[in-house]
């Protein structure tokens, strides 16, 4: 558990750090990066917890969040160029995050007690949500329908994890499944340029 | 009670093909296709019940109404070309719903004991905040700045909705006479071209 | 706490006259700028009170809010072109607004029982966000990404408000001296055109 813990605040920290580079590109200053990565990191698991109604949010009920945003925002700041150049690392870190944070929305939303087709939804909320939000403000196309297998993998993996779940397949070993599930699917995705049909 | 809740369902899947055929025209993946349809269907209702605190959402504590956006999403995905034909029946459809969603949501309201006029503004927002939603999240402009006698339609029905009840009028005539108003504003501001008055 | 409510609906009327004519520049019809100066009255001090769960909301709640922003909206229908031309008044009542409502965005966080350092950015979120979500419905690039020291202005004064709360500081001392930071902050970046650094 302290484990997870930790490993919470590290994906919060590069969720900020991916939030604040992104806007960076289109020219606005410390504060709106700031702000970016802010939306960024807290996006999805809040508008999760909003939608089941799970009070204090996590991120105003325990600071730790706060100042893991803090971090990652400040780091953007004080090495742009060194962090823009790790493009590769962060498409790692990234896809690790959307793994680790849908799966971990999947479980929040199963304890709150919703069913498991909610719970799958809530999970692929939890992963994507924070970066849609943050196209929205930015007047971007939400990566959801620009980079499509994106939310299709978390969607993939969430699914995954409630049938795992409904099997009473180990926690422990469903994690990993289902976060790797997500992964492979936007490695793979990525790697061999593949997308989901369109309608026409 | 029943008849109610039938259309319901029948109305959270009417709005999911339309919101998953409105994308498909700006060339996106099923999967956004779907998002769309979803976020079109529930976004309105979802709202309402935030701003009013009421909990569970209605699709997160009865799955019947996930179902009915996933067969919606569906159908969109199958039958693309013949429900993209019926662009007429879609209107009525679409009018129909809209004031049918408007009428349910100024009940809801008034039922957790807010005053007529948030209720009206309840209602308004039932109707129109999903196709909102769905538009800022494309970057359109919304829905209710371009055909603006869409949400005025049913603020008219909305606030017509609470004075007759204020009068006691039996609450199935309130919900006929209503919804009529909604829907025979909009008919005649698209047979005629009305609009509403700019400020200029 | 008369002189305070008064104030505050003062504000809200203020907001709504601006948010309608933010708009009405952009030729949207009657109903549109409403909707638009509705939201902008509205829009931060629901999304503070939404985050924090603390219902109901202060106009589903007291509906005198509701006629400040309907009094608002008809003034900015009546006399556009009038109102129009008071530009620089307008800036004057948006800068004490702003700063107005950022004091009190924070106080009512504090009175919630959250820690200094989410207070500090409610009271930031009480200010902008209406101002945000407008821009973003009306697909424009929000406030915060366009006239920066606006929200920064904010957080500088929320920040001072519970660092000078910290150390027990009457409440209106305190209140006056905050609100003035973050006047004084916008009036000197408008008139020696500052504004915070970028990364690059």
């Amino acid at each position: 558990m302290d484990l997870q813990y930790g490993l919470e605040l590290v994906g919060t920290f590069v969720f900020a750090i991916s939030g604040a580079l992104a806007i960076r590109e289109r020219e606005h200053d410390m504060f709106g990066a700031g702000f970016t990565g802010f939306i960024t990191a807290i996006g999805g698991g809040t508008l999760r917890d909003i939608l089941l109604d799970s009070y204090p949010l996590v991120w105003i009920g325990d600071v730790k969040f706060l100042y893991a945003i803090l971090a990652g925002v400040l780091a953007a700041f004080i090495f742009p160029n060194f962090l823009s150049r790790l493009r590769k690392t962060f498409f790692l870190f990234d896809t690790l995050g959307i793994g680790f944070f849908t799966v971990l929305g999947v479980e929040k939303a199963l304890s709150l007690g919703v069913r498991p087709e909610i719970a799958a939804i809530m999970g692929m909320f939890s992963a994507v949500m924070g970066g849609v939000i943050r196209d929205t403000l930015t007047n971007e196309i939400p990566i959801l329908f620009r980079k499509e297998v994106y939310a299709s993998a978390c969607l993939a993996g969430a699914v995954l994890y409630v049938v795992l779940d409904y099997f009473e397949v180990d926690r422990n070993y469903n994690m990993l499944i289902s976060m790797s599930l997500v992964i492979s699917i936007r490695f793979l995705a990525m790697k061999y340029k593949l997308s989901l049909p369109r309608l026409d």
